[in-house]
């Protein structure tokens, strides 16, 4: 373990449809606990964040998120877009 | 090392492509790092803003950006353009 600073996050998947909040100590730790909460695989993953897709690859910068920062888990070749909020087109007159 | 307050930064290529965090403590710990992170060489590396191209060429300014400033890195005579958000244009009618 990198520390002993245990911090909350919430992780999702590509499609943003598994959201699923989790606490961890390090990258290294998140990256443990995540297959089985959100089903992944446990390798090939990827972390970035989930608001612009920066990936997070070493624990000195993981170690610089707030708490309660949103985190995509992507898995092989994966790729962050943006969040399109989904609006409801009415034909209704 | 210019002093030992690390913070963190996002770093792009200058197609903004590849996204990551990183945690420098000065301008030449930031150029140090680069290479290995993004894939880059080593040489002929130019920090900018990423939101305008604006020059980042000294210890002191750098010292004033603000923790997860994003900053692009060119490579030789690679050039800063805005980000053009991606849209999808329909031809059906």
């Amino acid at each position: 373990m990198e520390n002993d600073i245990n911090k909350p996050y919430k992780i999702c998947d590509v499609n943003r449809d598994k959201k699923k909040g989790i606490v961890a100590s390090s990258l290294e730790d998140l990256l443990a606990k995540v297959p089985e909460k959100l089903g992944l695989p446990s390798e090939n993953l990827t972390v970035v964040l989930e608001c612009d897709g920066t990936e997070v690859d070493d624990e000195e910068y993981f170690s610089t998120l707030d708490p309660d920062t949103a985190l995509m888990i992507l898995h092989g070749n994966e790729k962050w877009a943006p969040n399109m909020p989904k609006c409801q087109v009415s034909l209704d007159q």
